[in-house]
């Protein structure tokens, strides 16, 4: 029996709360579909994984190696983890996933310690890492080992491939490892309109979260190890740290529906070019103010509390920075022109009342 | 672009290698893609978690309250991180999932400190827990907080209602709390005919994990909690735990497709009597050595280490246990009569040879 | 056979490096000697230990209760887990002690997720905390539930009651705890004149590291809980924290030595009043600049780094800043005027050269 | 002031219940004495801690090195994390001290699995670790890195050097490394009358705690590594481990005054010798029967739960095994000839009530 949409009150639309509240793309629900047939080895040990670890290679250099996972956090722990001993430390954006989305997970699994660095606009600089990074070698401090970056940034703002070759060059000198938290890499890849391995293998990071389920999976990701030489024992962290899927096949192969064609990069630039449109269609209103670079697939924006109360009586969104008033729309590969006007046209009546 | 099945070398059929070696039912299938409607409020902010309670509460009662997650081992680990303190202990069949087949998970993640019990048929007693659940108040001991058995358990064996009720009423008295592994609970209740409360609610089970993807779900579990006073923190230690699917939907709507209907006994029946009748091909085979009442949907076997490596040329499956040859065979909701047969038939071929 | 003092190279005298550099006071040794009297049970079940919560509830009020550890890293993280959960986070400081000098002890012993907050003069206000603590009841974002101060804090500067009470106020407000690391502890009630409780259960702290190390003792801290509402499980928490001693009665007796007379008083006002005529000492001279108010023990200064080298020769002591020069001196129960004298005549050829 | 003993209610003498009731060695007083003078760098930059260096290769070889810690505890823990990964585990009898009586240290700071596995008379064998340690290369299954024996053995058994010498050689062919908990490695060389190394460096063992406390100590306990390639990152992992003293030298003194001469041994083979006079004092008696080998310094025996509680009237012990009644009573090095006659007189006395 499947299972209609459940009937329920009526809540706001969530179409711009995140790019997670989107669901799949049909390509991805059709390959789900076509890797039913028989049975697979179970762990990883099919055909699909066999399969994605070949496309990854196209992508991500030869060297590359593809570790699927559930999510976004488990690819970031698992990563970081592989990347550090258990003196470790990972420097990262103060306002990072990693750092204050992800309940501690970090700090609670893996043990590790973050070191959180005020970063304006969501981005790192060899500079800001220096004033973080130190005292390598005093056993009472904690051991600077990776640095990690999220790109597109949470601040919807986009790392340039000299900009990340600046940073890895600058960590790799002291020592320490690049990860970068890839949950939405897509959508930088699509901004800038490079490859993925513009921002990845040819700038020198290390080990990439690579982002599936907000740019049109089900669910799924990966851990991408670009230097075989910056991880140990993923495969066993994988497994303990309970992100190693029994059906793999499902998540493989949408990941390959992703990654084999150009499907990563439609539904990226589809996002992006709706967010562009989005902050076109909100720019001109008055009592709005958007409030950082629109790179991604992400538009930040300041209004009242009392506007913002208004529109969400018919849409859900994050509220970013309580004392601003800062709030964050996302698109997503789903998101259509007609309802970018409805929200602007919503916008405008809760501003205006 | 779907992603067909993927050419490669001829591989040994997975099919009796494990219930994880099967794909998701139709029904499942049809569930994702009715579910992919619209947008939804991630995180389990979405009508078909909400649904899924509902579900939940028709099988298990008007306390049950369920968690969807990732996986089973998932599942465990943010269980029993929520019965716990940080200073417990686990008290667990020597060859619980748990304890020989998650990496040490438990361990690692959540620092728990397993105690594990000889059992030769998988099953806990009060008796056997009694010898290996002592020290409380002693701050020198791990306190013993949490009995876990498994149902059915890694032997194929099924816990009676009333060999439950007798071990959480021992549990209970001696302060401690009982969570179930239910992996395959669908083919406990199954073999013994009863309704899945019969074994959990009914009979003083403090948390379940419900298991999903072993019973035809693409990938899913829940942790089902019983008694709300067992726990603490859940939705917390979820998230920490790396098990809190942001498409959420996706996975409640397969735990709702489930268990609706009658799909999860469907299922599980199927998969219980392809397994009789496995046992029941083999049985007569000269060299073949049935070693484990058939409960549920396993087959354990000892044949001689020629005979296996035979058979291996043409199927994949576990050995159990090196030093006496014993094997373990899995039906699934998808093994049909023709692939026993055959199964049968080149057993038959690789122990006569 | 004793241990004479082995004879090695001249090494820098460690006078004014830390106040871990001298030995212990006289009357810890004899109380040591006395303590050496026949059996005692272990663990803590000693007439001493007995003797030790009498002392500690004159100190500290009729609720206070003592858990003897061995070192403050120890106190620290015993006593930040008995008071948070598994998903908890604990505001501090940015150059706390537990952020930057403990290897990651709190993340990788507990789990626990440090926030950290700058601080320019080392002292949290309830405004910073409230920048850095937000996030109550949402999934992704770990619990802050403790807020952790250092008194006298790692700068050298001392708290008021008046703002410890404004802290713990805004802190319980918000369903918060507050943890004092008191490693120097007797330096701030010394400076400030007052007694311990007026520091800690008079003005709402609720779980205190009380340091006896750096106050005289050979090695010992404890673990005082002002509200035993406000811990759990601390009493295992120390022993699989690894800070229960067997022979407790020889920490136990020397913080009676400490506590029970005045002798806590004598030491941190003698280490204090050298911390004055220090400063008073190097004032005056040429090149070099006291940049943070002598509350306490400690004295910062910026030189320049060949007379921080040249002086060096002579003294080891810590660089606070590399970026700045500042540097730090320490006195302690033992410094001496002599010793000053002899240290501001080798500064003051350091900075003449 | 010093610190009398502290009236209070009689209580049962302790001098039998552990050889952590006794107090320091006069010898090892003097030591502290002697170290008191001056100022020493701190976290062992200090004279005494290199004076121990020499001494302990002196005893245990040219490569081994000595990293001082507070406890028992604290040596295993940080000892064992040292020599193994995130997805290791940890061979080890089930009776051992890291596996019952240390709050789940290892799990739970540490992150370990371990294995517990029954060995009747504590000691483990070849064939016992090859019935547990198993799985290699399966990440379903944490990593068989490290077994851990304990000389002498928590039940006063004795390891001979060809026993060891057997286990080493196994476990490294295996790829695992060997650690031994050497709380009383001192009883066990007495017992044996061999020197340390015999036990230790000379018959593979890789890493060693050595115990002080329980041999004359105030407290003190060393990590000794013997095999430098066995262990990575120790120095971070015993301040992260919160096993770092400050004040260092008091630990590396009493360390020095133990092992530079022969006070190690003299204190050893008193407690031994004593241990044999109690078994020959309390053999003859009717109504209790020693069950165990008296190879050390415990005297395990079974009486009736009646005469039991008489004698707990003027002495404490420690409780074995409930359900067989069996006892356990231990000697030190300040267990007198008298005050076993006492005893065995007050046994004798509570045996024929």
């Amino acid at each position: 029996m499947t299972s209609p949409v459940p009937d329920g009150p009526r809540t706001p639309d969530a179409g711009f709360a995140s790019d997670n509240c989107a669901g799949a793309h049909p390509e991805i629900l059709a390959a789900l579909t076509a890797a039913n047939e028989g049975y697979q080895g179970a762990y990883g040990d099919d055909a699909y994984t066999a399969r994605l670890r070949d496309v990854v290679r196209r992508h991500f250099g030869d060297r590359a190696e593809a570790f699927p996972v559930f999510n976004g956090t488990g690819a970031n722990v698992v990563a970081l983890q592989a990347m550090s001993e258990r003196w470790s430390s990972v420097i990262c954006a103060e306002g990072s996933h990693i750092n204050v989305d992800e309940c501690g997970a970090a700090e609670k699994v893996a043990g590790l310690k973050l070191v959180p660095v005020p970063a304006p606009d969501g981005r790192l600089t060899p500079e800001l890492v220096d004033r973080y990074a130190w005292g390598w070698g005093d056993v009472h401090h904690a051991q600077p080992a990776v640095v990690s970056l999220t790109q597109s940034t949470e601040l919807g703002t986009v790392y340039t491939p000299e900009q990340i070759a600046a940073l890895t060059a600058h960590a790799h000198e002291r020592g320490m490892r690049v990860h970068m938290d890839g949950a939405r890499i897509a959508n930088a890849a699509a901004s800038l309109g490079v490859p993925l391995r513009a921002l990845t293998t040819d700038v020198g990071v290390d080990v990439l979260s690579f982002g599936g389920t907000k740019n049109g999976l089900l669910m799924g990701e990966a851990v991408v190890v670009l230097d075989p030489a910056a991880v140990r024992g993923l495969d066993f962290l994988r497994k303990a740290g309970m992100q190693l899927a029994s059906k793999m096949r499902f998540i493989s192969a949408q990941l390959v529906a992703l990654l084999d064609g150009d499907l990563w990069l439609r539904n990226a630039r589809h996002a992006n070019a709706m967010a562009q449109r989005l902050a076109e269609a909100v720019r001109p209103l008055p009592g709005v103010r958007i409030t950082r670079p629109v790179e991604a697939n992400a538009v930040f924006a300041v209004l009242s509390s009392e506007a913002a109360a208004r529109l969400r009586e018919h849409y859900s969104f994050a509220t970013w920075d309580e004392q601003t008033g800062e709030v964050r729309w996302m698109c997503s590969f789903a998101t259509t022109e007609q309802e970018i006007e409805a929200f602007a046209s919503a916008l405008a009546k809760a501003l205006a009342h």
